[in-house]
């Protein structure tokens, strides 16, 4: 097994809306790295704020009118000593979900219309350009990837996996995790069920979630206040592929399976 | 920001009661990497099931007598089409639960005496020696983890970090990703809480959970099927202390917390 390495991206501009975020990436890594370009293999993860903003997936809360369900819900969810939440945000927040999972102590934790349930919908503030503007998760994640994917491929010649991230709090432990909400050119689940373990012995239940585990590792590999939104990882061949494959929708599981509702 | 690297052991041999998991290590680590030993800052993450081999946290299913509560799960918890749990393996869950969490659709999810919410409370048969014999969390993985930690320092002169993970399932998403049921010398969570961001403004809930970051990294660098539980990190020195610290046991969310109960 070849030994894991991340190395962070630390030359991207500001991204604006239009941006040929693949372009950017490319330039940057040959500044930075010149002498390690990209390879066959390699997996390029992207922190979704920059896909979101190239893709114009940015909302002005100027625009927004909250209704009576964020009005109600802005009051409702103020945790003790703490701001009332603006409701034109909590607006944006319902705008982006497909239902509440929770609504209380100052948390909204939804399902998002793409199916992922987390905290205000993946909708944030922190980083963008303007107060005022609000970073939604973009519109098909797993098509942007394809897409930063084919560009990649088109720009350097590699055929690299794309994933893209974002950080989600977990039920039961502090803190967040970055997890995989796009990717293409990589198996997100790596299936052991079935097959046998070192002993010669079903391993019944092991299916890792590997497109998560690599969301987290080059979170790790970036420091979050010097905007280092692209982490590129080598080691990890064996996951990626030359075929899109089924993308970070594949780690959802379907609302009637859950057991946390 | 140095590059994370992260490398496996494959030398190290089956562990049993009362072995010296960190002597092994630092055996391991000289035979198959002589040109890197451990230095101050680097992180020795292992796999829980050869602490738990090492203090005989183990169960033999022929000493274990179900009761009502087991046979009773045994029954309800069969998936379709799937086989019954054998009634002794869920006494064994029970006996390491303070709490079932839910039981339904063939999975037992409960806290375990340690606080983690986790399928089966973390009880496992795969890579056991013996299909009779299951491997329970360790009793107290924090103090395993300082343990571990002060002997790699006796006997290689490195302040390191020790991280001790297991493979959870996750509410909404397939697969599992590993997290850390334990660690010393080791910030489990970055507080970037009040803290800016690159633009200036509050990062108002960015927590990042880097002890989990960690053991998810330590997992993608291992191979499943080859017996890989020692993982050595490097490049991530800044999350690494002089002093053992809160341990994993600050990432749990108390129960009255809890949305998702």
């Amino acid at each position: 097994l070849a030994e894991l390495a991340a190395r962070s991206l630390s030359g991207l501009a500001e991204i604006t809306a239009g941006a040929d975020l693949a372009a950017l990436i490319a330039t940057a890594l040959e500044a930075e790295h010149p002498a390690r370009p990209l390879r066959d293999g390699h997996i390029v993860a992207i922190a979704h704020k920059i896909v979101s903003k190239s893709e114009g997936a940015v909302v002005d809360l100027n625009t927004i009118k909250p209704g009576p369900r964020a009005l109600e819900l802005a009051e409702q969810t103020i945790p003790t000593g703490a701001q009332a939440k603006d409701p034109r945000a909590v607006q944006v927040v319902l705008d982006q979900s497909a239902e509440i999972v929770r609504a209380e102590r100052g948390v909204i934790v939804s399902r998002t219309h793409h199916g992922f349930v987390c905290a205000n919908a993946g909708v944030d503030a922190s980083n963008s350009v303007d107060p005022q503007t609000l970073i939604v998760l973009p519109r098909e994640p797993d098509a942007s990837a394809r897409r930063i994917r084919a560009r990649l491929r088109e720009l350097t010649g590699a055929s690299v996996a794309v994933l893209i991230s974002d950080s989600f709090g977990r039920a039961w432990r502090h803190g967040q995790c970055d997890i995989a909400i796009g990717c293409a050119g990589l198996d997100p689940l790596d299936d052991w069920r079935g097959r046998s373990d070192g002993s010669g012995r079903e391993l019944h239940a092991t299916w890792p979630a590997v497109a998560d585990a690599i969301a987290a590792t080059a979170d790790l590999a970036r420091a979050k206040d010097s905007r280092e939104p692209v982490v590129i990882l080598e080691g990890l061949e064996r996951f990626v592929n030359a075929r899109d494959g089924p993308g970070a929708v594949a780690l959802l599981r379907a609302p009637q399976e859950d057991l946390f509702r």
